[in-house]
């Protein structure tokens, strides 16, 4: 399938706007997508307006397609729409617990990617951000979110105005396992990644940053472990609170 | 998308057999779903023997599809791949948290997802199996999982064999809210359900276990505070023992 095979981010998007009729269609097709025992176990938030969409930015580091894009879609794991079902027919509604926010975020997540994959096969452009566990509890301020609903992943949507590059991957042998999981040897690592390694655009981050290699980048510059710490008790604080 | 709109579980599959090259090329595809950073952070392990099918068989309450199928599927969240890149550059890894679990659970089911599509869109059927996440020790056993992989997603893929019933769903309204998150009423949730209550097939379900309303079927049978909370410090433990 050509629109995922080639499948970029898109960053930048025209000031047409995306007829709600398309949106509802995209979303409402998606939702064939597998779920765990039928429970569907997500909400997306659709957010147009200007003042919402200012008001999420700083959620995602002010990065500009979130008020950029005309549309932000937040999908959120959701045992509340269930859980209320259940207590209004007397039923024991035992879902504020990890397994249930696990098989929330996997319902979510996997509905997402569908949205993602209709939307771009319909022409749009969209940008994924992996901020959205980063300052849950922002996002869901914004949002109104009740008690068993987190926001796990944020997609913007538009017709693209730009023609991105499709970003490099490893080779197909690097994620994939025959029969059982195969560990890496230190050759195969570094084979692995000796082409992300030699890519120019990377050599030049290496040089910005002044560091030995690229993999230092990622460790001291763009995910460290003292941010990782923080956010994680940030996550799971915000998980807790929300009452799984 | 015909094959997204329709789209339907199958658990049955002919004796035709998956061609390497047709599945490495879905997977290969797939590989451009976005992920976090661009660090890629899960497997797939390809399983057709019989002897592995049947020890990870009991994992998913021996569900037939395991055995049944020609190709199982099991995507996990990896960090060991690219932590030991890390760790080979001299590059500190801090990637031993909650908030790394949940980037590579996100860039794994993303990724699964495409691979569910994709593989529809070729004529394969597919049945996601939601008890991944109950039993990963065993899993990672058969699999021989290394430390920072848990297994989060597991997809038969085959042939059809049959000719399944789409899924019901619930209205397009009921998942979908508009700017910020509307919260429930009482009305809203007895109209969001009252289609799946009226099935004839969830009657019966209601009927066989002797329950009051559908509700607590699902409360009482199938998803029960008592396995939920059992089950959540068995993932919970899992997870940690693999690093996070």
């Amino acid at each position: 399938m050509d629109s995922i095979k080639n499948r970029r981010s898109i960053r930048k998007y025209s000031d047409k706007d995306i007829e709600a009729s398309l949106l509802n269609e995209i979303i409402a097709e998606a939702m064939q997508t597998p779920t765990m025992g039928n429970m569907q176990l997500y909400s997306v938030v659709v957010s147009r307006s200007k003042e919402i969409k200012e008001q999420l930015a700083p959620a995602h580091f002010n990065q500009p397609m979130v008020t950029g894009a005309p549309v932000v879609l937040t999908f959120c794991a959701d045992f509340n729409r269930f859980t209320k079902w259940c207590e209004q027919r007397n039923a024991d509604a035992g879902y504020d617990n990890f397994l249930s926010f696990m098989n929330a975020v996997q319902d979510t997540l996997l509905f997402a990617q569908t949205v993602t994959v209709l939307a771009e096969a319909a022409g749009l452009g969209t940008c994924y951000l992996g901020t959205t566990v980063y300052m849950p509890e922002t996002i869901s301020k914004v949002l109104n979110l009740p008690k068993l609903v987190v926001p796990v992943a944020t997609i913007t949507v538009g017709y693209p105005a730009e023609d991105a590059k499709k970003s490099d991957r490893l080779p197909v042998e690097a994620i994939m396992h025959n029969e059982t999981y195969h560990d890496y040897s230190a050759e195969q690592i570094d084979q692995i990644y000796s082409a992300k390694e030699a890519l120019e655009e990377n050599k030049e981050f290496v040089r910005i940053n002044k560091k030995e290699n690229l993999a230092q980048v990622f460790t001291d510059c763009r995910y460290t472990r003292k941010d990782n710490e923080a956010l994680s008790k940030t996550l799971w604080d915000f998980v807790k609170k929300q009452g799984f």
